[in-house]
């Protein structure tokens, strides 16, 4: 019934938010000897959220909301090094290492010749088109989207773009508001694998799940195998 | 014989470099009393071109190399509301009304009914929709592709991503670099419409397109009028 497995990127083939909250960790440091680190934290997740609507998602809307971060707290006091620095750890997060689940690269190898795999992944469009190439990855994927949002509708659009029926789709991801909600209110499965650090913003309240069916693993490397469980038993009883 | 036609968006259907240039400017202004304007603009100019590879296009690239031109300038003495005036500079650019091109409209609604019209634009994926959003535009578009490149083979994806013969496509753009000249080698036609400010790492030397043809028209509205000439002489001698 399946025919389309579409995967969630960040921390669900690969880790990212460690990312963030290590480079997070550097700017308390960086500040510490003059900000209450509390301080830093809440202000840049108070900036970050409210300069979503400017920025969008993905690492230079977060360097942005670092450097005002550093700015408010340190008005005239800021230093020009202080600011080379940021600009500095953001840089090596746009060139970092990509560390892959355990398990990722051999489920989707056991998966892409019975299933065309797809990535849907919510962000910045070249961020995340230089991660997929460096992931080693691209190969299995026969089609690949980055989306600036994953609402019902971004999925209705993409299965309509690709010719997909929703009987046939079935999402990956670590957001149960992003990956898992909106495809299952258009019809489509979804397996969740929650991700320990998944960003706070990304919690959907278990009510709103309510009457909605979905699959739930404890790390990728379990897929092909419930893949082939759902096969032998095609609709979710 | 053409049957898609696809559009470039910045300085094709709305003016776009314009911004970039007043922002260059404000900046300019705003390290005066301290710094050479010349040095501010061609400090900016040689951090923006080096960052692509970090950041890619856009205006939150520009707004680092901003930032970074600032405190590479003024070091320790970076005054805290200067960052911030940088960064109010950005978040208009990213809010600021667009200006479409006169006649753009126009014919964008005499060419919907006879032909697919698709959007072919680089840049930041969350910025460009934001901007096709605003522009009033998008209802004339069967297809929005927004793409980190405009290489030879980025346009051949496309093609085949939407079954296309190269033959059935025409490109409009204000770039002979990534709107003419690799979609003239995929085989494709191309009209270019210069402008004035084009940015000038977008330039190809006139000896690179020697044995090409494209066509050239001064402004947007007399798309619709070459297009009939073209349809009843179907191919360029």
């Amino acid at each position: 019934m399946i025919k389309v497995i579409a995967f969630d990127a960040d921390d669900t083939l690969w880790h990212n938010e460690t990312f963030y909250l290590e480079t997070k960790e550097k700017l308390k440091r960086l500040l510490t000897s003059h900000v209450d680190p509390a301080l830093v934290g809440d202000t840049l997740d108070e900036l970050e959220v409210r300069n979503v609507n400017f920025y969008g998602y993905g690492i230079k809307s977060f360097a942005l909301s670092m450097i005002e971060t550093a700015t408010r707290l340190r008005g005239d006091r800021i230093q020009g090094a202080d600011i080379e620095q940021i600009i500095g750890y953001v840089k090596s997060m746009l060139k970092a290492e990509l560390t892959l689940f355990e398990g990722a690269e051999g489920a989707l190898a056991e998966l892409s010749p019975r299933y065309d795999l797809m990535v849907i992944t919510k962000g910045d469009q070249f961020e995340q088109e230089q991660k997929i190439a460096r992931s080693g990855l691209a190969g299995y994927f026969r089609f690949i989207e980055i989306v600036s949002d994953k609402t019902r509708s971004d999925y209705q659009r993409l299965l309509d773009k690709y010719d997909i029926a929703p009987e046939e789709f079935l999402m990956v991801g670590n957001s149960l508001r992003s990956d898992v909600k909106p495809v299952l209110e258009i019809g489509g499965q979804a397996i969740y694998i929650p991700y320990a650090l998944t960003w706070s913003h990304e919690h959907v309240p278990d009510k709103d799940l309510k009457g909605y069916q979905y699959h739930e693993l404890e790390h990728i490397g379990q897929v092909p195998e419930l893949m082939q469980r759902l096969n032998s038993r095609p609709k979710i009883e």
